[in-house]
């Protein structure tokens, strides 16, 4: 197996970890788009970044949701990594309490955005 | 003592926890803008929301660099809060993960900024 | 009754003056979030900042109208404060200049969103 | 004819070769808002600036697309100038490099954003 | 005198309402970059939109701080606009309320650089 | 030489047709931040999409500058890019119209900045 698709197969076993079932939906959904996206793109975000040692997966999807709430640009990825922090161990607690430091660094609005996309993510792990 | 004034003080308190002597030089500047400044923004950031339970403050402050770092337009901030997240226990490991982690989720050059920051919060920590 | 309910009251109230019924579907709306989270985020922001003295509510929608446009993230909310500026004297010639000030300082794409946003506000304007 | 007009002209005109039957879609909208703003807004876009001679028409769609991706605010406008890239000459090789080199300066989630975006114009130009 | 050098000497004379000797200073600066720049880009901002009738100078410029201040990407202009805030009418107490209101709707790290800018801005009217 | 090396050798290669000399510093000021970074973000950004066939050097680098322009939240690269255009082939007159374009999707402020990083750089270019 090569270099590149180790690589791709890193990736898609971190974003699995995110979300089961993901890494087909996400992998299809970009290889309709170009032959190399899936392993330059994950395999950059996942396999050589957010895969690595020294923070672990449930800190690192906490940064990322507050991330993506402060930033305000990116609501279909917001909700997903609201999920996907809740896949690796966030709690309902912690989602509110990163939601309300979204408005110190970010302002009210964005906290607004932020509760819009939690609450869809309390929604889908009710239904488990 | 008055409810606004204890906001105040706890959220100095806090601060104190982010970077000794913060209190200070932060009020004295605030309040040269305006005498009401300190305790509505300060008590807002650090006695309403980031001084609450469920999230240690190491952590907060982990995801407060990587917000302020993905945002890109508080470069002074960024810098401060590198320094407090290393006050609060967050080592020079986890910084370059929170950084090289910005890189994913805001750009390359959100991240060279944030490890301008980084670097001189290195350099702060050396000077103890 | 304690300060924190009269906070919340007090910008309950001025969310009222905003949009006649908003305080309802707004608190509802957060109190299935997190029991805090109407009386700290809306406290703040009415209660706290927009509801004080020295510029009148007409003024401060009219800033809060072109900063939402011009940050470009929380369209839901700028279509919100296109009525509630409505709601507080803004007139639609007024409203006209304010979204082709936003494309000086925020560009073209900026104001064509929030001609969007105002068109939906003119609408529900008509319909009273 | 005024002054005027003939720049509202040269603009409908320019947005033409951008999409063929667009200047009546969007003069229509904007119309509806308020008289002067096709003009004002479409002349400064498209007759004042990107009308200019010293780039040709491709690139400057290509710079578009770049910049909305990247800013990650204006989504409805990123999918028309893809159309519209593709209509000037761009080629889906050259689509695909272009989101690619977004989510180095931009990071991933604009990225998948642009993407979702391409996506579309690729099925447009499919359709004719 | 031609229609575009009228457009711009409109335009001068608006900036030199916001700033007594701002006209020569800005357009020399735009002059050593390219001789169409100051006729364009000055013409639009302040010939063609703020200087429209609809809204008075004070107001436009309260929102074009508010703006400013919330975008976070233009510290200079946003210092520059403090002071033609300023000397269009809004005083000191209204600087305020526009700077504590953007940490409503932009965050606080936004909230602290616009009030860096003021403070320069209130030196700047005390030495007259 | 392993596949990192590589990597990192050809993004280097890149980088200095950016702009000579700059691997060196650009290396030098990675490695003091952390071993694997250079290999990591400019493998990323140069090796893996910038360097990529496709879109030739001269119109990614009139990308990478309208992009950092209209984000207006890395003047610093901007500077560098602006340098990094003209060695691959970008014109004075080119470097005027994407900065004039910038106006139009991110607004005149973004557009003033713009102006004043391509200023450094026709100076530098001067120099030679």
């Amino acid at each position: 197996m090569s270099t590149a698709s180790n690589r791709l197969t890193r990736a898609l076993s971190l974003l699995d970890d995110l979300e089961p079932g993901a890494p087909q939906r996400v992998k299809a959904n970009l290889d309709t788009f170009h032959a190399d996206t899936a392993e330059l793109v994950l395999g950059y975000a996942f396999a050589d970044v957010v895969g690595r040692d020294g923070i672990d997966l449930k800190t690192r999807e906490m940064m990322t949701v507050a991330m993506l709430a402060a930033m305000g640009t990116a609501q279909g990825q917001l909700e997903f990594h609201m999920r996907a922090a809740m896949n690796t161990g966030v709690n309902r607690e912690e989602i509110v309490e990163i939601v309300l430091q979204v408005s110190v660094y970010a302002g009210v609005p964005a906290c607004m955005n932020a509760i819009t996309a939690a609450k869809k993510a309390f929604e889908a792990a009710e239904k488990g």
